[in-house]
C-alpha cells in the first residue's frame, strides 16, 4: 500500500508503448523532429491556443524555474504561498535561475485575492530599495489538495493583471484539478487570465514529462535560450514529445487522472467511516488526514507507506499530527479497501 | 529639521581632516597601505581580537551580502526578521551574492530565541528539496530601533550554535547600540558569539565606511576574492581606511553615537509630553511615534522631513499611522526643541 | 544515411526493455529505489572504484557544469580548449552554474601539457585582480574526434595535479574512447589521474544518460544539493537507472562502441579511396573529411545528412571545407557501402 | 619614484575643498540631492547629450560590469581582448553581474574591425547551443596605453552596429585619451557610434569616482535597479556627486591629464636617449619599455616602484623582459628628470 506520491508508481503502458514506436530510424535532435512537432500541435489543439509555444522537460522544477525566470527580472519578488512548491521543495532553484525573492501571501493553503492585493500593494514603498513587484504564482491543485474555482481563478489573475504582473500557474497535478472541476484546459488557463503553465505529465503515468505553455509567445526564444542554459534542453528529443502524444491522445490524461481523484475520495469516505477527522474533503487525488502518532507508527509498520504533512516523526505517542496520502493513476479500489480494512 | 535618516547629515569635520592628512605622496592602492594596517590594527585593539580578519567596504549592503555569501552556500537559507535590511531594502541583493532564500523568523521586531529554534528545527524536513539550514542573520540595533540586552544576544547565538549555524549582525547602528547598552565591543560581538560583524562608520559621521569582521579568519581569502568579484575592492584604499583610524580615535564614533541618542531620548520625551504615543521609549538613535495622517501632513508642510513606517501617504486623514525619526551626530538639543515647540 | 551526430539514432532495444521490466508496481523517487542502488554498484564495479560517489542526469550539459562547479569556486578559471563542449555547445551554462571564465589552452584540439603548464602559470600574476586558477577539463575523445593516450591522460593529470588543480573528464563519448584504447575504465580515469567523469550513454545507445561519477566521494553531498537546486534530480528516478544497469550488463556498451567506431573506419578508408582528405584516420567513431563546398551540396541533396566543422553553408563552390561524418551504435556496413557508392 | 599606477597618487586639493563644500546640513541620500543633480547636468553639457542618463559609482569594475550586465543577457557573449580589464581583472565580475562568457578578439592590443567582424561571424552557426552574439567592449586608452583615433572607433562601432550589437568604452582614463586626441567628449563617444561609456576620474585625481553613461536612457531604471541590487547605491550620495561637479568645472579634469600624458612623453623620450627600446611612443600617460631584469632588479633597488607587463619577475637576469610605468596628475617634471639621472 503505497500513498507516499504520485512519482511513485509506475508509468502508464501506453506512454512506453509509444517510446517503442518512436525508436526507429534516425531522427533530428533537440526536438527538430516530427514527433516534437506533433506533440505541439495536439497541445495548441487541447488548449485552444493556435499561437501558444510549447516547450517540454524532464522536471516540474524545470519547468517551473525556467517559465518563472523568463516571466521576471532579477530584482523581482514572486507572490506565492508558503506551501507552494517553488519555495518548499527545489532547493532555491529559483533564487538561482531567476535571482528572484519569494514573497509568501498570507492565507491558509490557497491564495485569497484580498491578501494577495495588500502584499502586492505592500511591495511598493520603498522605490529602488525593496525588490519590486513580479510575478504570481498559483498552484492548481494545490501542494494541499485544494481546487481553485474558475471564480477563484478569475479573481486572483484578475488582481495581478491590474498591477500588469503575469500570472504563472504550477499544473503539475494539472489533470487532477481539470477533471475535477470539469472544464476544458482552456478554461482552467488563458481564459482565466493564466499567462504560462507548468502542465505536468509525470505525477499521472508519464516517465518524464513536464511541458511549459506560453500562451503569448513572445517570449518564446528567450525560453530555448533558458532551457539550453540551463542544461534542460534534451538531445533525443523525440521520446519526451512521444509521451506527450500518447499522454494527449483519446484521453490518456484524464482517464489517469479520474482514477486517481475517485480513489482519493474513496480513501478519503473510508477514512471518515473510521472516524477519521480530515482536513478536507478531497477535490483531487490527495488525502490529509488527522491521526495520532500512534496510529501513524502502526500504519508504518503495517507496511503502508505515506508521508506526514508539516509535523515532526518524533514525538508524543498521543498527539495527534496530519498524514497525507496521495492516490495516483496506478491505484486500485481493491487497494484502497486493503487499507481501509487495515485501519 | 530633518529626522529623515542618519545618512542624511554631514560628515564629523574630523573624519574629513583625516582624509586630508592621507593625501600626500604615493600610497600602494587596493589596501596595501600603511593607513589600512592602522586601520585594521585599531578595529583589532578596540575589539580585543587579535585574530580577526577585517575588510573596509563603501555600502553597508555591501557589507552585509559579502558577508553572508561568505558565511553561507547558495542552497541555504538564512533566518532573519521580516523587517531586516537584507530582506526589505537590498533590492534581492543576497538572492543575488549569495543565492539564498531568505526565512523570516516570525515575530515582532526582535528575534525570539524559543521561535529561532522553532523555525530551525521546520527547516529540515525535506532532505536534499528544501534549502538547508543556513547562517543567522540579527540587527543590532533593529530597524525599528531595538535594542538586544547582551542576554538576548547569547541566547540567540545559543541556539544557532547548537545547530552549527554562523551568526552575523547587521551593524549598520552598532555604536548606537553599544553606547545604550555601555559594554565594550567584544562584549557585544564575539563574547555574546557573533561570527562575523557589519560595522558600520557612514550613519554615524561618516562619510563612507562600512567594515566586515571576520573574528575566526578562516573566510579571510574568500572573503577577498568575493569583494573583489562583486567589484567592491577600492584602489584608493588609504582613504576609506584613514575614515576608520579617525572613526576610532579619541572615541570619535562613541561621542557621536551618543548625541544622537540623547537627540532621540529627548524627541521621544517631548513626543511623549505632546501625548504622541511611542512605539517603545528610544535605547538608541529611533522613536517611533503614532499620529494622524493630517499631523503627518501638518508636520510634512511645516518643513520636517521624516517618513512613514510601514504605512501608506495616502488615506483617511484622522487614521492612526506610524511616524519614523532618525537621530544623527549632527542634530543639536536646539533643534529638537524647535521640533518640539512645533507639535 | 544520417552522420549528422549520434544522438540522432534509435535507443538500443535492450534499453527500453530494460525500463519495461522496471515498470511495476510502487518504488522510492529520487533515488532511494533498488535499481539506482544496483546502478551504482555496477558503475563502481565496472570502475574498479569501490568509494566512488555516482549520479545520474538527463544531459550532457548538466553532467558537464554539475561536475565542473563541485569542483570549483566561481572566481576560478576552467582551462580547456577552444573547441571544448562546455565553451562552444553549453550556451554560457558553466558561466551561470560554476560562475566561472574558461581559460582557452592554446593548440590543436587535444591539450598539450606544456601548453598547459605555460597557461596554468600565466594565470597567477594579479593577486585579487584575476580569475584564480580552476579545474582541468578534457574530453576524451575530443570534438574532433581524437583520442588521448593513457600516456597522454597521465602527463596532463600531473601537470594539474602539481598546481593541485582537479581534472574532470567530458566523457561524451567515453565508450568509443574505451574500445578504441582496448583498456579498462578504471586505466582512462582515476588510474590516469582524472578526478571526477562525465560518462555518457545517451551518444552510445541510450534513450537518455549521463552519470557524473566522484572517484574521491568527498564533495557527494554538496553535488546532491546541486542537481537538486539545478532542477535536474529527476522523480522516477529507477527508469534512469534501469538504463545503466542494462548499459553495463554484458557490454552492450562496448558492442555499440564498437560498431560505432568500425564503421567511422570503414567510411574512412572509404573517403581515403575516394581520395577525400581526412584531418586523421579516426580511432572512434568521428571522421573529418575535407571536400569542396560543391561536394558537400550534392551529398546533401542525395539525401546524405552531415554537417559542417568551422565552416560556412555559404561560400564559393569550389572552396574547400570541413566536414563531419559520425557514425552511431545503430548504423550498418551497408549503409556505409550504400553511402560509398554515392561517392 | 612611483609608476606603478595612475591610482597611487594622491587626490588633487581642489577635489578635497569640493567634498567640505558639499559638507554642511542634511542633504537627501541616494541621489535625491542637488548636488546630485548639478553633476549630472554639468556631465550631459559636457558631453553634449542632454537625454543621457548618468549613473555614480565608487569603482572602475563596477562600472564596466554594471554597464555590460545592462546592455547584454546572461546568454550573449561580449566580445573584448585579451588585454582588457572585463577580462583580466575583475575576479569574473562580468560572469557573476552578466553571467556573460568574454569572447577576446585575436589582435594585439587595439581591436581590429576585420577581425571583431569575423569573430562576430564565427558566434552564429551553433543555434541556441552556442553563446549569442553581445556587446562590444572597447578599451580608450587601452590597458597597452594606445590610443583608438576617432576613425578607428567609427569603424568599430560600425561593425557592431551592422549586427544591431551596443558599444561599450571602458574609459577608466578617459580624460588621458580625450587631450590625446583633442577632440570633444562627444566626438569620442556617442558621435563615434559609442552607446555607453565607463568614465573615469578616480585615475585622473579623484578620490573615488566612475560615471556611467548611456546616451540612450532607455536602459535607465533597469541600471539603478542593477546598481542597487549590485550593492554599489551610495547613501551620502552628495560626496561622490561633488566630485563629479568640480572635476569638470574650469576643466580640472583635462589639466590633471594633460600633465599625465606630458610627463609620459618626457620618460618615454628619456628612456629612448637611454636607449632603451619602447612597445611605442605614448599617446597618453603609460610607457612600455624592455629591458633585462637585472636593469628592472637595479631600478627596483633604487626605489623605483613600478610594475612588469605580462612578464614574470623571475628568471634569467639577461633576459628581456617588458615594463610599464604609468604616470598621473602630480607626478612633476623635476620627478621624471630625477629618474632618468638614475638610469
Amino acid at each position: 500500500m503505497y500513498f507516499a506520491s504520485d512519482n511513485s508508481g509506475p508509468v502508464c503502458p501506453e506512454i512506453l508503448h509509444a517510446l517503442t514506436r518512436a525508436n526507429h530510424a534516425f531522427a533530428p535532435s533537440y526536438g527538430a523532429d516530427d514527433i516534437t512537432q506533433q506533440a505541439q500541435t495536439r497541445v495548441r489543439e487541447k488548449f485552444e491556443a493556435p499561437d501558444a509555444a510549447i516547450y517540454l522537460v524532464a522536471t516540474g522544477s524545470a519547468a517551473n524555474v525556467l517559465a518563472l525566470s523568463a516571466l521576471s527580472e532579477p530584482w523581482e519578488t514572486i507572490f506565492c504561498t508558503a506551501d507552494s512548491h517553488i519555495h518548499q521543495d527545489e532547493c532555491n532553484a529559483i533564487e538561482f535561475f531567476g535571482g528572484n525573492k519569494l514573497t509568501l501571501v498570507q492565507g491558509d493553503d490557497k491564495i485569497n485575492p484580498e491578501a494577495l492585493h495588500e502584499e502586492i500593494l505592500r511591495q511598493e514603498q520603498r522605490g529602488v530599495h525593496g525588490p519590486q513587484r513580479g510575478p504570481v504564482s498559483i498552484t492548481q491543485i494545490t501542494e494541499k489538495g485544494s481546487l481553485y474555482s474558475l471564480d477563484e481563478l478569475h479573481s486572483l489573475t484578475h488582481v495581478a493583471h491590474e498591477f500588469n504582473l503575469p500570472v504563472h500557474m504550477d499544473g503539475a497535478r494539472f489533470a487532477n484539478a481539470l477533471v475535477a472541476l470539469g472544464c476544458s484546459p482552456a478554461d482552467m488557463t488563458w481564459k482565466a487570465g493564466i499567462d504560462v503553465v507548468s502542465f505536468g505529465g509525470t505525477k499521472n503515468g508519464c516517465l518524464q514529462l513536464e511541458a511549459v505553455i506560453f500562451f503569448d509567445p513572445g517570449k518564446a526564444r528567450e525560453f530555448e535560450l533558458r532551457r539550453k542554459r540551463g542544461a534542460h534542453l534534451l538531445s533525443k528529443h523525440r521520446f519526451i514529445a512521444a509521451q506527450m502524444v500518447e499522454y494527449l491522445r483519446e484521453d490518456l490524461w484524464l482517464r489517469c487522472a479520474r482514477n486517481a481523484n475517485a480513489r482519493a475520495r474513496q480513501l478519503a469516505e473510508g477514512l471518515q467511516q473510521a472516524n477519521f477527522t480530515l482536513l478536507a474533503m478531497p477535490r483531487a487525488n490527495m488525502v490529509f488526514a488527522k491521526m495520532s502518532r500512534a496510529t501513524y507508527q502502526r500504519l508504518k509498520e503495517a507496511g503502508v507507506t505515506f508521508y506526514l504533512w508539516n509535523s515532526m516523526e518524533e514525538g508524543p505517542a498521543e498527539e495527534t499530527i496530519t498524514a497525507r496520502f496521495v492516490c495516483d493513476w496506478f491505484i486500485t479500489p481493491e487497494q484502497i479497501d486493503e487499507f481501509l480494512q487495515l485501519i
